[in-house]
């Protein structure tokens, strides 16, 4: 029995491919895997905050937080609660100017922080982080309106996607992760097909694995 | 006579370095060249919205934008003509979670759009996407808790800043874009203080070049 973490960064709707690849992913292993269960989060339209200057105070405070300060982290601290429950997560992130879409960032910086997803002992100076979230699997659908940002891919270089989302969640601990990505949505045709029906290949050989569930 | 556009993107007020380095910046600048001209855009303290569905839509609509279609886009529109406006650019960026604050990248979502800051033509393929944004200068000051994230250094790799705004700023014309570090914010002490010596003098050597201003 596993809990899967299902989070859509995407502000479409129908129109999301990786919306649409998520829902998929979320059903096709509850299938799989009836006793699993699922939290969804939808980041995409409902946008949790940016990180504010009380925020930074509060999650780096060197005493007890005060009262304000707890306050400024509630948000973070349930955000983050919901985000280690989890065994498996899966991810729909589309590609917004080569990047992740600012959405995404803002929960990334509530959740990544220092004594619940990462240590941080300044003193340590050869060992001064250390990941807090082990033992997890992650899956990141990701939608491009261009192709090629593939490895050995013409945009390879451009990607300033899933390599971030690698560093990222590699630094709080999670190390197993799989993208599977929808390339060539603004010009769509046979390209989007081929690119949809691979990613579906992928998906489906990811669920039958044993690994994940 | 040139007109700069002075960026925050810190949430931190009188604790920002990256702050307290455009604001030098600015300040020097002026003084140098006092014909010139500054506006100020605190996206750190004011954040701008995310893109939703109905900016996409009205950005990329292909006919003449309907009335809600152009109020979706009025905000975006006000950014754009503010930052066109500009002839150089100085932003304050700290970096978080070695990347951009998420405020950061919903201001690039907002300013990045075709027919404005990049031209986009689907039917030609070899050359889809033209930069709008040519002759202009950009100077980003970015702030780092930890260090060793320049060029050769030890954190090089994680450095998901830097070279991400090269790429997406790069992506609509502005190739002209020096960085000036403030690095070991975390840490305190001598290295900060090295760090801080070390990009005022670079800032200093800046200013007094012709070819800004």
């Amino acid at each position: 029995m596993a809990h899967l973490l299902q989070i859509d960064a995407s502000p479409r709707g129908e129109r999301s491919h990786s919306r649409r690849m998520t829902r998929e992913f979320a059903d096709r292993w509850t299938q799989a895997h009836p006793t699993n269960t699922i939290t969804y989060r939808d980041i995409g339209r409902h946008p949790v905050p940016h990180v504010d200057e009380a925020w930074i105070a509060a999650a780096y405070a060197t005493s007890h937080p005060e009262a304000t300060q707890l306050e400024a982290i509630r948000i973070s601290d349930r955000l983050i609660d919901e985000f280690l429950a989890a065994d498996v997560y899966v991810l729909g992130v589309p590609m917004y100017n080569f990047s992740i879409p600012s959405t995404l960032k803002a929960y990334i910086d509530q959740i990544v922080r220092p004594g619940r997803t990462f240590g941080f002992v300044p003193e340590q100076v050869e060992n001064r982080y250390q990941p807090l979230v082990l033992g997890k699997k992650m899956v990141i659908m990701t939608a491009r309106g261009d192709s090629g940002f593939g490895p050995g891919g013409r945009n390879e270089k451009m990607n300033h996607q899933d390599p971030y989302l690698s560093t990222i969640f590699g630094f709080v601990g999670i190390t197993d992760i799989t993208f599977i990505a929808v390339e060539s949505d603004e010009f769509g045709g046979a390209s989007l097909a081929d690119s949809i029906a691979s990613a579906r290949t992928k998906m489906t050989q990811l669920i039958e694995l044993p690994l994940i569930g």
